[in-house]
């Protein structure tokens, strides 16, 4: 039963909610909430690092399988399941990434401590992945004919160096036929994720002779050369509005304590609400990569190409955003309304970026419950209030999709 | 023949060169320098670096045994061939490291380029241990019995972080048996290393509570930390008299690019010919990587506890010195004299460094021919001259071990 004050008569979602099929789907969703956090535990422990997601998604595919749907992998690796509408060629696309930035190595076993679920990876993107597999399920037991085909996807390549190729070969396959695209990345159901963070994901390499550590002593180090530039773009000033942001992420370099090392690398992560900042940004990361490299070989009195630099690309984000009048915002709107729930916008990088670019209605949303500690060993994924970021996501999905008298 | 000006009636090394035996290991080495090389390439192109010496040491083990020598491996890894003497208390050790500083991964096949052949670790040590290798089949051709026993070592644990474990086992079993020490490492013949360079190897990690690259900007973050403490001290004053060295050597920290990290960790070696400058530069290491995390933590206006730092030390070589008056150098001395080989005394952080700090008497010399590139991709080693170092070392250990008559 939705709250009374949002029980206005002519609200399409109170009438689609009033719908016995609707009804089935929402109730079986308020009753089996437990058996959702279960299957987002075995997705967790699952690892699925970066390029590393085929076995999370094997298991996905069963799970989507289970409710009925027609599932395949794509050449990507993505796992899609497609419900049939009435117009095949209208598609509402909803996709949780597979992948979390955690190495193959890290312990993924989820531990229990109260009413908190604690593992990497058990918000972003076990909280999405599992909102997915309780909305096929929701579709399968109200036996709901959509007029829009719905196509839920687990997708690849969201985190880390992936650059977004899961979502791209979606937007790419669907095409035209695509309505509105729904990105369900992490817990909570607080958020409407609107704009799509652009960003710039590069590679720093700073390369030399090496040498002995006693007897080459007072040749230039890229280690030391590396962390000249690191010292020197962190003082560079980042704009509070458009909110831009920089990151550097995995470090490495040399292979012995008393080898004066050939390499080092570091791998830069740089965001902002404006792609020309984002390219700023870059453009600043450059030349104080370049100042720390000169500093080291000057301070060395090594040759001036004793060091060499390059700049990889690592990805590229494009920005995006859905207009504020866009239908399919104010379908959401209207679903919150209904379940009394207050949401804010938000602006984020998520697999919405691609859509967004590209003109297609698109927004993130959580999976609901709440969680914290996204990219840290010490994530945790808390369930009260699953229910509600279920049906959220079960009516603007069935809303979108239109249902079939 | 050795040169006419050496040919002092009176010097014991003439004589000895005299003796047929000797003369027979003499003339071995003088046809058999290319037999020789062959041994140099097998043994580097087995990788063999920190902690994983077996299969290099498995294959030098063969070529002792196969010169007669009753060989074993020790609880250390140390492959050790003994050739007993008259006198079983009395004991020359001959150790050549059987480690590289290069890891599991590099490519370590061996390519000749006219006269040099490329490899890393080719000349660090696959000369010093095709010298041994030499050796011990010159001493079994020229048939010579010896009062006191000489043992023939292949050592693990002499670069990086083997702390000297394997020479340390060694010098611990033989103990006060030991009448000299006799490192083999590297190329070349013109040096006679008398000095043991102190040395203080640490890791050094600073951690942090990571995060989100985007939604946790401004968090501190440890690469950057790690990035400031390297660049301050860099900065440090470093003497030439003593010689003090010091080397960022492997830097490492984070797991995804748009993870803030949690952890970042670099290894420095720091070198010193005298311990008290060793450990002045080990106290400002320490002080400069605690202001780099300390400002760190203040430009991002984080809670002072925000990031942790830890120091784990890796290694501390003592430092020692062969008194100018050693009847050892007197003996090597004679050799070169005897050779016609000009030397100069060195100082250098190797094997030699334990016997010396407990003042058992011991040098370190090259094995023959020319080398460079040590601790870099671009090794390289010359086996012209090879029979020269060869001949040095044959009669450097027979004169000190004493012809049986």
């Amino acid at each position: 039963m939705a709250p009374l004050s949002a029980r206005v008569v002519d609200d399409p979602v109170t009438k689609l909610a009033d719908d016995p099929r609707c009804a089935r789907g929402l109730a079986w969703i308020d009753k089996n909430a437990a058996w959702v956090t279960d299957q987002q535990i075995r997705l967790t422990e699952i690892p699925a690092p970066e390029f590393n997601e085929a076995r999370r998604g094997a298991a996905l595919k069963e799970l989507l399988a289970a409710s009925g749907l027609q599932v395949r992998t794509d050449k990507t690796g993505n796992v899609i399941g497609e419900r049939s509408g009435s117009d095949a060629k209208s598609v509402i696309l909803v996709a949780a990434h597979l992948d979390t930035v955690f190495p193959a190595s890290t312990d993924v076993h989820v531990k229990r401590k109260d009413t908190r679920l604690f593992a990497p990876g058990i918000s972003d993107n076990g909280a999405g992945l599992a909102a997915l597999v309780g909305l096929a399920r929701a579709l399968s037991e109200s036996r709901i004919r959509t007029e829009k085909t719905i196509v839920l996807a687990g997708d690849v390549g969201e985190e880390g160096e992936g650059n977004l190729r899961g979502i791209r070969a979606l937007v790419d396959a669907y095409g035209s036929r695509l309505s509105a695209v729904i990105a369900v990345d992490g817990p909570s159901s607080d958020h409407i994720t609107t704009q799509g963070i652009a960003s710039h994901r590069l590679e720093v390499t700073i390369t030399g002779p090496g040498g002995h550590s006693w007897s080459d002593f007072g040749a230039p180090n890229p280690i030391t050369a590396i962390s000249r530039g690191i010292v020197r773009f962190s003082s560079t000033s980042v704009p509070n509005d458009p909110r831009s942001t920089y990151n550097f992420g995995i470090i490495e370099g040399g292979t012995s304590v008393n080898s004066i090392p050939s390499r080092a690398a570091v791998k830069v992560d740089l965001r902002s609400e404006d792609e020309h900042e984002v390219a700023r940004l870059e453009t600043a990361l450059r030349a104080a990569m370049q100042s720390g490299m000169n500093e080291e070989v000057s301070s060395t009195q090594a040759a001036r190409d004793a060091l060499q630099i390059s700049f990889r690309s690592l990805g590229v984000r494009p920005a995006g955003k859905l207009p504020d009048d866009s239908p399919l915002l104010s379908t959401i709107r209207s679903v919150d309304r209904y379940l009394g729930n207050r949401s804010r916008l938000e602006r984020s990088s998520t697999d919405a970026n691609i859509p967004l670019s590209l003109g297609i209605p698109a927004i993130a949303i959580g999976g609901g419950g709440k969680g914290g500690g996204s990219h840290t060993l010490d994530e945790w994924y808390d369930p009260a209030g699953r229910e509600l970021g279920l049906k959220r996501l079960f009516l603007i999905v069935v809303s979108l999709a239109g249902a079939e008298r």
